[in-house]
């Protein structure tokens, strides 16, 4: 059965090396195949949703990648129940173990990300841009919540408390738009432009401030919390 | 300038997205790049050192990823003082934040990594293979040392107190061999395959005491952080 899903799948040449960067890469090192891991984070979606997200990506080449990750047992097919009715693609426990890789490729990334005002990312990967800001493994140990107001839209943050093991990331839960009756602990206004020189050292929060260019407003522990988790000096 | 060293390398296509994972892997996307990052990570290497590493890639395109990993800004070439006299590849600042991309695909590499003890990595990524089974994320405040006793050799680690900022990555200090004259808190002896399969959670630790394939001496507080590291249950 595994043989034949081989078979099907068009599979990436294998770099043949003892190593699990090696192995990792010769399951997800494909072209395309981890912005379609990046696009599932956020929950399941059709292959329609895939492919408008991904118009630079040919539809039998997506197919395929898709077919690869059910045969790895990252992704699985679900079927709706009526009305919707309808054939979603969500990632498996193994694949939501790609969250820290995708994670830090965003990290690494934002440190060569300029003109984020004049060029915004479309809507849906709002969240995933302001998780690539964030540094979870900087945060204390409370819960507190927060709303981030772009002007693109709003985004809430719930944190969770520091958990006796396991990843920060975790920790983590980003909303668009915010849980309805959300009183947050501290709110933020500012470009997405800003936050990303904020975070990359580029522009002094208290300058931020002064020029009108950031607000925040809020408890005085969750805005240390908020500093902490988004890099600010 | 820029322009012409664009030229002079076969750039990979864009994804064109205004997301930073796809601007990364616009960056580390393309075969063979992040196992050449991955192989300088332990330091600078010499172009025939890498080809040594990579029989798979052919010596035109290995040219072809250093010369874009030079105008990227990832990678520098150095010339070593007589009577040495040769060139070195050695990773920048910016190439060195890739850290923790390697290290979480290494993470999840682990995820379906088998017969560890019967095909084990070369000697040269035997220390990036013990990384892999490391979550620093999951340690205590103080600094500590071990040595790792495997079957390939043996391997020093340092762990270094946590700082008040910054990722815990950076606390593991790997030697192969240990320093001389180290005294380490902590010493284990097992086989790779063992400490794979006590990460994986497919063997229990006391059972692999009780066995011999593991035996832990030295003091306890360096013990149980051990244990946390390494993801022991």
């Amino acid at each position: 059965m595994k043989l034949n899903q081989k078979l099907s799948t068009s599979s990436p040449r294998s770099y043949e090396q003892v190593c699990p960067v090696a192995r990792a890469l010769d399951v997800v090192g494909q072209r395309w195949t981890l912005l379609i891991v990046r696009d599932l984070m956020f929950g399941p979606l059709r292959f329609s949703d895939l492919r408008e997200g991904l118009p630079g990506l040919a539809p039998n080449l997506l197919s395929e990648r898709m077919r690869w990750l059910v045969s790895e047992g990252l992704v699985e097919r679900i079927g709706l129940p009526p009305p919707a009715a309808r054939q979603v693609y969500a990632l498996t426990a193994r694949g939501r173990e790609l969250g820290p890789v995708i994670h830090e490729l965003a990290r690494f990334g934002v440190g060569d990300w300029a003109d984020a005002d004049a060029f915004g990312p479309p809507r849906r990967l709002l969240r995933g841009a302001l998780l690539a800001l964030m540094s979870p493994s900087e945060l204390g140990e409370p819960s507190w919540s927060a709303e981030i107001r772009l002007a693109e839209g709003t985004i809430g943050l719930e944190v969770a408390a520091r958990p006796s093991s396991g990843g920060s990331l975790n920790r983590l839960r980003l909303s668009d738009p915010p849980p309805p009756g959300a009183e947050p602990d501290v709110t933020v206004t500012a470009s997405l432009g800003t936050l990303v020189e904020l975070r990359r050292g580029l522009l002094a929060r208290s300058y931020a401030e002064r020029r009108g260019r950031l607000a925040v407003t809020g408890s005085r522990p969750a805005t240390v919390e908020l500093r902490r988790l988004l890099g600010w000096t």
